[in-house]
């Protein structure tokens, strides 16, 4: 199978999508699309989430030492994509996308109100990498809206709908259709 | 909007699957599914995996310094599965699988050749966080098969069809639909 060599580089596979919420000292709340962010750990659970240094939200969180992580459903595309464009130094991103916010229970910085998920998360450690500062903390509160949670009580894909980024080539996708249950079905193949 | 606390916990975004490729003091090659993956800066290009200290692949990754994240497509599913359900230490999972390994370039890990794109890793740090250890790698080299790249010579989701994992609820989907082109599409909401 022939691969063709790319070089170093930032490259696609299907990440999250999610608006990071945040205040600053006078309560100014700011909100920054975010697609660098992943679980690094269950013991405490603790979100991992890779920011400019020059970005409002890194200021927010380095002084505040508390954000919320919002994740976005496909139906809020153009906002999550406009978030990422404009900076909160200039622009009101909640009046341009007509996002509204709610008080998080553990943090001071808000919840975005349309998200249906909204982990609330305290800072606990910066690792400096270039430009970037990778951003590790203890999730201390999850919220979820009905539209995340099906009839049995359950986080649900099917109602949620969240939305794909495929960073490297720059695209939001939704998602399409269950494939498997994992820690289960792979078990097949074992069979004779 | 009412919300629902469900407390601190692991909860559930889009993530990717990927494989991660190593190799022990010996040789002897090993393979494990990863979703608590994320690029996290682009000055080097760097990527984060956490694992459980308890799995051979962070023994390996530890003792060699390198590793490749395989990126998953949605026909590996049941694959992918298998991989993070048993140890590398009781099972031979390529045997099991049917995957089979190519050289990588610049690292002694080895490729695996049914995954459309390959991320060539060298360890640059280690974060302890409870049972996990967060891996930060410069990404040394990206290679990709046929698959991944349209006509045009670009990746491509639609021919490669990457695999997402959804933590938190435990299922695997496929990507359904383009929604919109990331660092553009969102300028429409200043649009009068």
């Amino acid at each position: 199978m022939h691969k063709q060599l790319l070089g170093p580089s930032i490259t696609f596979f299907p990440q999250p999508t999610t608006l990071v919420s945040t205040i600053d000292a006078t309560g100014k709340i700011n909100i920054m699309t975010a697609s660098w962010v992943a679980m690094v750990s269950k013991t405490p659970p603790t979100l991992a989430v890779s920011l400019h240094h020059l970005r409002q939200s890194y200021a927010n969180i380095r002084e505040q030492g508390e954000f919320v992580v919002n994740v976005v459903p496909a139906d809020l595309v153009l906002a999550a994509d406009y978030c990422g464009l404009r900076s909160g130094k200039e622009i009101d991103k909640l009046a341009v996308t007509g996002l509204t916010t709610v008080r998080a229970t553990k943090v001071a910085a808000p919840l975005i109100a349309e998200c249906p998920l909204n982990l609330e998360c305290r800072l606990t450690l910066e690792v400096p990498l270039g430009d970037y500062r990778l951003l590790l903390a203890e999730v201390v509160e999850v919220q979820a809206t009905a539209s995340a949670i099906d009839a049995h009580g359950d986080l649900s894909a099917n109602s949620f709908d969240p939305l794909v980024y495929l960073g490297g080539i720059r695209e939001y996708w939704s998602l399409g259709e269950k494939r498997a249950t994992a820690y289960k079905d792979g078990l097949q193949l074992e069979k004779p």
